[in-house]
């Protein structure tokens, strides 16, 4: 028996998220699917980040165990041939302890959110980042992104789904930095609430558009509310790209 | 009557290319239709690059004529509204001089070509990168580009179709540079001959991968023979991405 972790890539456009479920493909069971292909055994694979429907990844990290004696370049490109034509890659695999658990395991998960800051609307981008019209601060938004950096109650910006069992997290990093007409914000910490990037994203949005201030998300924190929170960005602008052990 | 002139983004994945044909979708036939459905007018537009089929463009320019009377922010959202749900975006419009000629005013156009080179198959930038597998050099690619730089004969480079009366053209810029895993190659002219951009790519991947050397590119061009030079790359690698006035 080895265990395996593996790098992976997608495009979550047409799909119901990371995590198998019965109204729709998703991620895993694709995934799932190409390992029984190539090995015949039907091992679950455990995702670092149970991304939602529509939200994409550059390096979502996995892990599953095989029986099969095989090479790391074997398992990658016999998962890649059998994952066409789904927007899934395998970008690396290798053998790891036994004791590796992709979810268990990580010490910190990153995320990119694409703003695309412009009156027209996408077309090479189109769901892969969030249409926003109006002229966005983003020198402000980072200002106050800074107001969320640390170890906080979240419960503002936690969706009411949401099944961790505190609701107080740390984030590592915030930024929000505009580069030409994309704004980038990147997130990390050990761990996330369910939807908490997104609903942290759709409150700074608010503050790019002049309606809050930085004292607002200050205010929208220590109200532990979600109601309190601006509204969810949307799914397609987020990006699962790193996750360290 | 007012001359317009306007900045044309575009993913051409599903299209003919840009010029109107019988058997299939163009952009030049979608704006037609969208500039119809707003003015009731059907003036012919005349695009700076006629793209192929699949190539893209983040700054593509074209230039038409309305009597109607109206301001420039009005052309680009209502040709952007009536362009749904097309991957098709007016960037900007300007009412310009009735002299201005998108093709022939050009002084320079600007094409990137993006390949990712990587083992595993592409996902978020599938159609809109040429996956090579085999590791290519990109400092030994930029090294032969430079042979290819100033005025020419590139009748190696030229598609048998192209209908240029000369094949000399002078090359402005062609560099070649790695970042992470995409090789971008980027290449300026005051106009190119059919495929020129393609076939060079195809040209240089060979000397990326070991198999040609800069003066092999050097014979090459000294030919004058299409059968001489390399393949030609995929359309899906390329954007337009600026056109000089």
């Amino acid at each position: 028996m080895t265990r395996w972790r593996i790098t992976v890539e997608y495009d979550g456009t047409g799909f119901v998220g990371w995590q198998r479920q019965e109204n729709g493909p998703s991620i895993q069971e694709a995934l799932e699917s190409a390992i029984e292909r190539f090995s015949g055994e039907t091992p679950r694979v455990f995702g670092a980040g149970r991304t939602d429907a529509g939200v994409h990844a550059s390096g979502q990290v996995a892990h599953f165990d095989l029986e099969k004696a095989t090479g790391a370049a074997t398992v990658a490109d016999a998962l890649n041939a059998h994952l066409r034509p789904d927007p899934i890659a395998v970008l690396d695999a290798a053998a790891v302890e036994p004791t590796f658990d992709a979810r268990i395991s990580a010490r910190q998960r990153a995320y990119l959110y694409r703003i695309v800051n412009r009156r027209a609307p996408l077309t090479t981008d189109r769901d892969r980042a969030w249409p926003v019209q109006t002229p966005l601060d983003a020198r402000a938004m980072n200002e106050a992104a800074a107001r969320l950096v640390g170890k906080h109650d979240f419960s503002t910006f936690r969706a009411s789904l949401c099944q961790a069992r505190s609701p107080i997290k740390t984030l590592d990093v915030l930024d929000v930095a505009r580069e030409g007409e994309e704004i980038r914000i990147e997130v990390r910490a050990r761990s996330f609430l369910h939807r908490q990037v997104r609903n942290i994203v759709g409150t700074l949005k608010l503050v790019g558009e002049g309606r809050w201030s930085a004292d607002d998300v200050t205010a929208a924190l220590e109200a532990r509310d979600r109601s309190k929170g601006g509204p969810t960005a949307p799914a397609c602008g987020l990006f699962l790209t790193e996750v360290l052990y």
